[in-house]
């Protein structure tokens, strides 16, 4: 007998491994995400998660950041993906000749991040991206298909209650500019974003320690009191942009798109109950340039965006010439669903992937087979159950298990009449059936 | 101006990275093979692409061979996967108490080894494995639901000239064990293995220059004139059995094995041609303990086996006591995909994400946007073409590019008739049809 030297087995921390019943409405979550995507004409892609680190981390000259996977090969420095949207550029800038453009693009996959491991954090993580890119332009109305994207695909998880919260940059942008306070957006943003957290008046003190002048301020404050629908919002800015004279293109040029946006969003169908415009979101500073979106669970607001992108300029600067404007989203899956599901609001009924099992009562398999490959070329899922030596209490056991809806037993009476007795796991009704009538019913539940 | 020290973007060798119409493709092969698992009720499971690299490589004593991506981050020693066998081992031994046994599970991923860089190697590839894991036990009828299995995926994939060559590994450990020649049954095998490339006299030869015994030589060369049907191998091997006293009972179990996994290959209703029993395969030597398997394109032979696998005693002996005999096979979907795809034998019509283009004629887009809402609702995948300051030819011409098989354009004529024209862009007609009539004839195609 060899020495076996056993390892103790682990999954390492921060990397999801899901148990089957869980597995199963991860996947069902992940399919209804990339239905929806496609339903909308997105195509597939997907790129390695592996990459040259130099290319991977362009934009930051090479140095690695410490949350970023990365390691040498040989004599190759590599990478692994940390967002979908650096391999994105990448794959645009080398096809740019091959694609079609627009290029409306999917792409739903694990990305890497040494966060620091605690609960709700991941290392290894699913982001769902959708992205419309193209070359040289890209047309305002396609920032306002994105919500319609974001609010079918909502809708087809099962959640009513829900709202996209739509912005413009420009509009956050055009007012620092006009305050004078262009190069300090990113703190000024900061501590305005924080206002529903600490108040209006803590957000005043805040940038009074930060030195922005009164007058500055008292601009700030202004913006921060408009409330009101979405139209209202709109029309106040309006107003707002002529009482403080901010009268900068860029402020102008917010206003007009963020009200075209909402405009279209109400063409493409978006109801009102589901968008909202909400002059605060900013999405960090330094990549978009235009509309931006953030989605929240009305009820769950405690969750954060479950949603989230905007316009950008460039897709690709670092990588190419061409100008790439585009328009995105990202769902962190992952994280979704971790949330979804501790707080059991994964709405979502399916939960085997077996929709029969089939449970011969003796070792003559032939009819149990038959029915078996008779009941998947109609397209249902059917198991059958091999393990003739069990008990039968054991059999019906390992279908309550598994959640499998219905058990056919086959014995030697079905195999005589052929007739099948067909068990409702849930209720466990038994009754006696021809296939046909066993096709039909499984099929309608 | 900011300076942007541009990088030139690659995608690593060895990284398969497709165009849209090629992704198509392959992600309708890697959807057909997940539906024709869950049509036998194999649970789906997504373990980590990073592990422990001690528990990754415990079989190896954490040695790391060079083929396995491994790195350090922070105080962890990190591995990716380089199959999908080792994680399942891992899973199965952490979660033993929380599974529902037989363990029946499939897995499609991406795994990682540092092949040398040449056409058709990859350094990412996707797998796409099941299993049947038992605890303590299997039974041997498992091992024949597994042909149908890969009957049902091939089918289902659009081929129908393909062999299921089936064996068991006790035979040939039997015969090596009555020979004497247990400990170099791995040689002997390399150079059987040959038999067809080089023919039965060099096997002879070479047999001879490894100093095989000349009686044992004899056996091998009578167990190497096999032929005939799988029912005439089967019973030539018992009559061999006697003629050559080959009375261990290794030799004999793995008869007896062999010709009841047939039997019941059978009655699961893999067609006479497309199976068949194959004395000679082997899988390496040291994983596999009973049946086997190879499946080969007949037609295409030099792309090697397209799916195989086998029988073996124990899962997870290097994470635990317990025994967990299994059996399973795996697809080596990414090359698969380019072998099939460079040949042009990939049988898949759809070709397209989208269904229909919308192709508004002017700016006024509700009536096209209430359009592509009703579509999508009724489960066709639409999509709008919102560029309306492009020509109508360019509209066409992405349609044509994208393969996308239907156009409805609608402008005032259709807007105030309410009927819309759809242009079938593989015929060029056109006809004026209602929502319902367009409905209906894209479901159908």
């Amino acid at each position: 007998m060899i020495e076996i030297n056993r390892v103790v087995p682990r999954t390492l921390p921060g990397f999801m491994e899901l148990l089957p019943d869980e597995q199963i409405l991860f996947n069902k979550m992940q399919e209804t995400i990339k239905n929806s995507y496609e339903r909308f004409g997105f195509l597939p892609l997907d790129t390695p998660i592996i990459e040259s680190a130099g290319v991977l981390l362009a934009k930051t000259g090479g140095e690695t950041d410490k949350q970023i996977y990365s390691f040498s090969k040989g004599n190759t420095d590599l990478a692994m993906r940390f967002d979908l949207t650096v391999p994105l550029a990448k794959y645009v800038s080398i096809n740019s000749n091959s694609l079609t453009f627009p290029f409306r693009r999917y792409q739903i996959g694990k990305v890497y991040r040494g966060e620091r491991a605690q609960a709700g954090r991941f290392r290894e993580f699913y982001q769902a991206d959708i992205d419309i890119i193209g070359n040289g332009e890209l047309e305002l109305i396609n920032d306002a298909e994105i919500p319609s994207v974001i609010y079918t695909t909502f809708k087809e998880l099962g959640f009513d209650n829900f709202t996209i919260k739509i912005n413009n940059r420009k509009i956050l942008n055009g007012l620092f500019l006009s305050i004078g306070e262009s190069k300090r957006g990113t703190d000024i943003m900061r501590i305005i974003d924080k206002v529903d957290k600490i108040g209006i008046e803590n957000v005043r003190n805040e940038l009074n320690e930060l030195n922005v002048r009164r007058d500055a301020i008292e601009k700030i404050m202004s913006f921060l009191a408009i409330q009101g629908s979405s139209d209202v919002k709109i029309e106040t800015l309006k107003e707002l942009s002529k009482e403080l004279s901010i009268d900068n293109e860029l402020f102008k040029r917010g206003i007009y798109e963020l009200e075209s946006v909402v405009d279209w969003v109400r063409l493409f169908g978006v109801p009102e109950d589901n968008f909202v415009v909400d002059l605060i979101i900013a999405r960090g500073l330094d990549y978009y340039t235009g509309t931006v979106y953030e989605t929240f669970l009305d009820q769950y607001r405690e969750i954060g965006s479950i949603c989230s992108g905007g316009r950008y300029d460039n897709l690709a600067e670092f990588y190419t010439e061409k100008k790439l404007p585009g328009v995105g989203i990202s769902i962190g899956l992952t994280r979704l669903f971790y949330q979804l599901n501790k707080m059991n609001l994964i709405n979502i009924s399916r939960r085997s992937i077996s929709e029969v099992l089939i449970i011969p009562m003796d070792e003559n398999l032939n009819f149990a087979l038959l029915t078996a490959t008779n009941l998947r070329s109609n397209g249902i899922n059917t198991e059958i159950y091999l393990n003739s030596n069990r008990k039968l209490k054991d059999k019906f056991s390992y279908a309550n298990k598994l959640k499998i809806p219905f058990t056919i037993i086959i014995g030697n009476d079905e195999r005589n009449s052929g007739m099948l007795t067909l068990k409702n796991m849930d209720t466990g009704k038994q009754s006696l059936l021809s296939i046909e009538t066993i096709i039909a019913q499984i099929r309608q539940k």
